[in-house]
């Protein structure tokens, strides 16, 4: 199942296969190409630099594990003003959590990405927030802080933290989308359909159209949990925009 | 002993010391001052904004922390790149230990900036670390990452971080600084005295002279030690001046 060649030697289909996919997933193009497919090397492809250092995306994941930490410590700062330095930990903890950076990468598909000489279905469900990681550590030694703190932004931030929900309070961002969509004249259809793909968990997916135009994708175990990541995420689309307009 | 008045709300002659020494302290001026006297303001002194939150040092810690991790992890992955992900972890926790903190913030002297209604004399060792922590989050906040990177490198990275000694290799910067004045015809001397002050150690004062001009002091437990800090302070010195002069 895995997908087998270096990359490093050649400069194959497969090689501008991996850029296309990647700079649909950075939103910009990769300038030092060899951080991104050191990003996406597992160690069982065996690579060594000519004074026989390891290539693989594990020293990579140290870099953007401590960039993450540093995007959200200072994002919280600001965000949660009322909250002491124990409380702006545990906020960050919940936000980088294992299961949360694992998600991240299986949203952004980062495994179809992975060279390894591992088939993908022996992985575990790690692999995802690893490869999230050390992609966000290529981001900065290629780009700098403000590309991998705008990544960061635009990937983790935007769509998935949610500093009310965080704190226990709760929003619903459908309300906030449908009242955006009201005020604008704009349609708008959440399409949901039982999508359990390969989980033995019952899992829902939707698709959310605005003037029937598909702008985001969910998936959820709940109807009301997809439409609600759905949602989330138009609304920060649509606020880019907006943004961007003024 | 405390130096107490609400330089929040004061535009004093002790608000103007304050700043003039933390200009020196920094190489640069700060914009956002109350970000500043923040980074000095100890929970003792009990004072809140309008919203009710209180005003101290604390919270900047948790940015300072984020900063200065991902700053040593970025420096790390350049400097050892045989290093794996769990080596590098190992040696970023060397130089960002309480221990080594304590000493970076000692050495600026950041207690004699700090406002607080706790005599000095009773605070512990680690305050000493937590104000460099919080002077590190309020530059990256008023200043961004690049200058607080500097401030890192400037006041951590060369005059502190050996990646030969964290990796137990020896080097001696006492022999590449007598080299380095060897070769530009420098005059130098190593002022050596026994300096206990109130440690019940045994504890050496150097000062290093170059031309008969004091360059570098440094103190310690054995005269080599602090010869040898001394000349690795010179060496970085002198280092950035050359680079500065090309």
């Amino acid at each position: 199942m895995s997908f087998i060649g270096n990359i490093f030697n050649s400069r194959s289909k497969e090689d501008g296969n991996f850029f296309l996919q990647l700079h649909k997933i950075l939103g910009f193009k990769p300038n030092k190409k060899s951080l991104y497919r050191k990003a996406f090397t597992h160690r069982s492809m065996n690579i060594k630099d000519k004074a026989g250092n390891a290539i693989n995306y594990e020293r990579l994941e140290f870099v953007g594990d401590a960039m993450l930490s540093a995007v959200i410590a200072s994002y919280l700062y600001d965000q949660v003003p009322h909250g002491d330095e124990g409380y702006l930990t545990k906020m960050r903890s919940k936000v980088v959590s294992r299961e949360h950076l694992n998600e991240l990468g299986k949203d952004l598909k980062l495994i179809n990405l992975v060279q390894s000489r591992i088939p993908k279905s022996n992985f575990g469900n790690n692999i995802h927030g690893n490869l999230f990681e050390s992609l966000i550590g290529a981001i900065y030694l290629d780009k700098g802080y403000k590309s991998c703190k705008k990544f960061i932004f635009e990937t983790v931030i935007e769509p998935y933290v949610d500093i009310e929900q965080l704190e226990g309070r709760v929003i619903s961002y459908k309300s906030l989308l449908i009242e955006w969509c009201q005020k604008e004249k704009n349609t708008f259809d959440y399409d949901v359909y039982e999508d359990d793909g390969k989980d033995e968990l019952k899992h829902f997916s939707v698709k959310l159209s605005i003037n029937d135009k598909v702008v985001a994708k969910a998936r959820a175990t709940s109807k009301k949990k997809a439409e609600e990541k759905a949602s989330k995420r138009a609304f920060f689309a649509f606020q880019r925009q907006i943004t961007r307009l003024i």
